[in-house]
């Protein structure tokens, strides 16, 4: 990957772990520091890649194998890099993206059994090497916790509807990227209030500012 | 790849070649033979891989990456693999293929620029390491005659109606597989008859049977 001016920022974990609240949180904290913020979404993001999402999260899909999962994953990812994510980047941008690529190791990988190894290349071949700056894990206090809220949502899509023994498999998945990559991933424990979460997301990201 | 008692042939050559003729053909000499055979398409062939095929060639999506093009042919491919390829082989059936991944190596490598080695290995991960046991590659006596033949259709979709530059480089990625498989990949030349040229066609993969 060319170096770039932006800060490439990437918010992971379970599903109800609050990710999308605390990107929204971290979006206007950056702006009022006077950053430009572009927030993104995975999969989607592009009008090619909602298409995809669309075939992603419908739950008539459930013959879907996990590769044809993980590579429908890698082509909405590809869009959004080459549309939004790096466009941005090269102007200087923050961007800020609600799921990446940890989520397609820990999900496809961790969870479904697919070769770990294989999507990690998979990855970068994806992201022509774009790596995020930081990515922020945020997870409940006890797994069991996390997979609770994950699980007792009403209207859960494809992947939500997986269960609790699929959810352990990710949040290890999740656990272990932590400790390969101690100086991109940060883990966050959510705290009982919303701001004192965000209080340690934030300085999770800080020094990159 | 487990070993299969079935045959794995597939048919790969420029648009307007005669493909699928001689793969009805081929599926009708092989039936005839006492042979039961199984016709398969790409991208598509099953429900989600159509879905796939209608974003992969509908001429509106003129911004798709390389990179998506090549993630959703093989998110397709590898849900065909798995729902129809390979349990017709495990049965023993004899599977003929209307373009497989020879295609991708060549549309979206040799044509489009991206890496022709991680696309292989994308394309083993895919099928999990099955490979065809035959590819026959019909093409005419000269590039600029295929090429005609390609562009020349009305109702050209979004692949087909890349123009000249493109189709030649896709022809020399053909001709480049070939040599370096040649115990796989077997050419046929466009002969002057459709019953002339399936002679060869058959030729190609008879020693198989």
């Amino acid at each position: 990957m060319t170096t770039t001016n932006g800060i490439f920022i990437t918010l992971e974990g379970g599903d109800g772990a609050g990710k999308t609240t605390h990107l929204m949180k971290l979006a206007d904290k950056l702006r009022e520091m006077g950053k430009e913020v572009v927030i993104v979404r995975e999969p989607g993001g592009t009008r090619i890649g909602e298409k995809i999402r669309n075939i992603l999260l419908d739950n008539e899909n459930d013959e879907m194998t996990a590769r044809t999962e993980l590579f429908l994953y890698e082509a909405a990812r590809s869009q959004i890099v080459a549309e939004v994510i790096k466009p941005a980047l090269d102007k200087g941008k923050v961007v800020l993206c609600d799921r990446f690529f940890d989520s397609t190791v820990c999900y496809q990988g961790y969870g479904r059994g697919l070769d770990v190894d294989e999507i990690k290349k998979a990855n970068l071949f994806t992201t022509d090497g774009l790596k995020p700056d930081r990515t922020v894990i945020i997870f409940t206090d006890t797994v069991e916790n996390s997979i609770y809220r994950a699980t007792k949502n009403d209207g859960a899509d494809r992947i939500e509807a997986e269960g609790e023994a699929f959810q352990k498999k990710v949040w290890n998945g999740f656990l272990e990227l932590a400790k390969q990559e101690p100086g991109r991933i940060r883990l966050v424990n959510l705290q009982p209030t919303k701001d004192e979460t965000f209080k340690l997301v934030f300085d999770a990201v800080q020094d990159l500012f």
